[in-house]
């Protein structure tokens, strides 16, 4: 049933396939571009999710549901976001089904169409911005903030599962305001929300930027991003978080009286984070023998394996084990005894590394009789035997290294691949054969950003904030400019 | 803005409506059917799922994530399963929409004709076994105990807010069993769990029983229900679990190796509560001046009103407000102090009674000097001034007073609300006039059940566990029966 365990470096994309599916994590559906999240990866997915919602709420939102349909007419108003949103995506346009008398098949009832076809929700900013025109009525109304965790679906070709599926779990944000200012800083308060997140609970480095012109969502003014590096020097877009200026309220017609008693446009934001970040934490820190977790997305933490030649053994070990694992989780860590007496503690062993757990203990007839405990880490594969009466007190402390030697590692990974270029040359040996991101200067114009990409296959990745000005020559038009954008190639 | 505040005496429906908007927990949207469940309603159903979703875990399960989408021939394969699912609802038929060279206008793009029409899922039993076939080959890897929080879509044609609308959330749990009596033992379980939930949180009495076949879950050989009643006197159904025999397995050809070697079919449950439970809560406590909600699902459990005339009297009552928040704040309890200036206390009052807040504490400038606090219950609308230091220790014993009050007073409702009918008159009378559960004698044929409906328009609710077997005549046929089974007008 196993799919064969590849090596990153033999076949970067294929040991991401096979992992996935290998770890439990998920896997295709019998309907094209959806995925099946099994009940591994969807525990993890559900402790990002808590770990999000909490900032969320810690940050004043409340969460709220609307529709999974919306008009067809909806697309059209914002001019921009039907161009981005409105071309691939599933479109219901009957209501019924019904039998066929002939041939005794089930068919769509002819006379069970829509007058107006409902897309599938790929976003909900129309949705929601007509829903708020009859919540909006004066300053006092505002600031609304928002946020929805539902599915989306966007019609898409070329699949892998978490990275890019027609069906995809996520949240996404909305918010409106009385000003400008207002709206543009809590663009940029969701932006922190996010790389917070990302670096201490995924332990995945971001770059905080502003996509150019060509890379914003559609319907934005600006568009603020987090971009990890995955290990194969490719780049993953990890959170947006969109100051969308007038745009929706203009569409939808959602003015409020300011306390001047003018009538005036609400400023919107909008910001999300989907499944896709499983396989940005999958990619950044996994290695040949399976999953590695930081412990605060781990749905198990501490792993206890006990090694036995007969009932009598496991009986012993069992009580200092339950006493163990009683103590462990008062402390809050989640921890699992795994007696099972069908599989050897080698296989259990392979087994735990495969699904990333940060801690295994494995306890035998002589540990008991030393007091001992043999701990092994899943970051380092270091082992040590420590007195059993010190593990409860160290095993907060050892998840605590685990989790920051993760991010280290992975922070060390991004620093040594962050590349500088100054000519054409330079800039298509780095991305051809280095990889990572690449700074460098470029002119400025969504032309020349195009020329790039089908040159090179790099996108520009972000503009990063609080970017250093400096004079220089576009790489490809030799143009002046004032900053080095980063580019990579991308998932 | 507000709605029209209609007392229940004077027109339930329209009490309940207005209430729902009123109390901003839900809206209808643009699109017909579906609705925008409003923050302070999401907050509740938030509770809601935390409750359950801690007793799914608590029983074995664990979440996981199936697609939307079910393709169209997948419902053809559980014969009884197509009849009761695949008539109403939102079919999928194109993946890409188009501009209109001519009109100008986004309209379906007749290329992106999907091969075979997805069905946007209205329960996910056909997909979900299709993907178990993969899963399941011997009794190893059985049982699975899965649950899934979703979104479905049912296409209804007459809607009310929460308790019938085209989408709605809902969780459905999904579990495969190596014998029959093992899946029957889960059904049961999953039904306790449900009974739990909804006495001990929603403060909801129910009556746990078995549907007749005629209102059976579609595909189950035996559906378990947990029935509530409302102060209008109709009942509703407020959870459902299936034992679904092989019926599912032998669709889909999942067959699994037993013990003893042999190939056999799966056995099945599933079983779900949807956000029509907000309809049951709202129904089953609510009064005239608003929702009564019992403190378990409360978003606010302690709301603070200062009484004051000017800033410094403000003042004063913060300090004393601001340290008693925190002290109820750590004991878990969730506590707002609205010290807005634009509303007047008497206002505030309302907004509270409005949205069931169960406990309102006022405290003005005579009650700093007297170190007093006024304690207004919202379940009884009690008013009582007790010391301010007695406050901390007293609120936790008054929240579960007011939880234990909301359920008894519920029980008594239903309790004097079961009749019993001997005649067909009788039952007539009782139905049409009385309303609430009648207890009485029927033949056990579907036949007669649904000449009783055609003619009463009640339904046989349930044949309640553990029903005390009684000979007696069908009301209608005056034919043989063992048992009383409970008819009710029902939502």
């Amino acid at each position: 049933m196993e799919n064969k365990k590849v090596k990153r470096s033999e076949d970067y994309s294929l040991w991401y396939n096979n992992l996935v599916k290998n770890a439990d994590l998920a896997e295709h559906s019998a309907v094209k571009g959806c995925m099946v999240i099994k009940p591994y990866g969807y525990a993890i997915w559900e402790k990002m999710q808590q770990e999000l919602d909490k900032r969320f709420k810690e940050t004043g939102h409340s969460n709220a549901y609307f529709p999974l349909f919306i008009p067809k007419s909806f697309f059209s108003k914002e001019a921009s976001h039907v161009e981005g949103f409105a071309k691939e995506c599933a479109v219901v346009t009957h209501y019924r089904l019904k039998l066929d008398e002939e041939t005794k098949e089930i068919v769509v009832d002819p006379d069970a169409k829509l007058e107006e076809e409902l897309i599938v929700r790929p976003t909900s900013e129309t949705i929601i911005w007509n829903t708020y025109k009859g919540w909006i009525r004066s300053y006092r109304d505002l600031p609304i903030l928002l946020n929805q965790w539902a599915n989306v679906v966007r019609w898409e070709m070329r699949t892998r599962l978490f990275l890019r599926t027609a069906e995809f779990l996520w949240q996404e944000g909305h918010t409106a305001h009385a000003t400008a200012a207002e709206a543009i800083k809590e663009t940029q308060q969701m932006l922190d929300v996010y790389a917070d997140f990302a670096e201490n609970i995924l332990a995945v480095p971001v770059i905080k930027g502003v996509k150019t012109a060509n890379e914003r969502f559609a319907g934005a003014l600006d568009t603020y991003c987090i971009e990890g590096l995955m290990q194969d020097g490719k780049a993953l877009q990890m959170g947006t978080s969109h100051f969308l200026g007038q745009n929706f309220a203009k569409a939808f017609d959602v003015k409020f009286q300011s306390k001047e008693g003018k009538n005036e446009y609400v400023w919107a934001t909008s910001w999300g984070v989907s499944t896709r970040l499983m396989g940005a934490l999958i990619m950044a820190h996994s290695d040949d023998e399976g999953l590695v977790l930081p412990p605060s997305l781990a749905p198990i933490q501490v792993v206890i394996v006990p090694i036995f030649k007969n009932s009598e053994q496991l009986e012993k070990i069992s009580e200092v084990v339950n006493d163990l694992q009683t103590k462990l989780r008062k402390k809050g860590i989640s921890v699992k005894f795994d007696d099972r007496d069908t599989q050897s503690p080698g296989w259990k062993f392979a087994e735990y590394e495969l699904k990333g757990v940060p801690v295994r203990l494995a306890i035998g007839p002589r540990d008991l009789e030393n007091g001992t405990v043999e701990v092994a880490r899943r970051d380092t594969k270091e082992k040590e035997v420590l007195s059993l009466i010190d593990i409860e007190t160290k095993i907060p402390h050892l998840l605590e290294a685990i989790q920051n030697n993760i991010y280290q590692k992975a922070l060390d990974f991004r620093d040594q691949n962050i590349h500088t270029a100054n000519t054409w040359d330079e800039f298509m040996d780095l991305i051809e054969n280095r990889g990572g991101f690449v700074a460098a200067h470029w002119d400025g114009t969504t032309e020349t950003e195009i020329k790039i990409k089908e040159l090179s296959k790099a996108t520009i990745r972000c503009i990063p904030l609080n970017n250093k000005l400096e004079e220089g020559t576009c790489i490809l038009t030799g143009k002046a400019s004032s900053q080095r954008v980063l580019f990579a190639k991308a998932y």
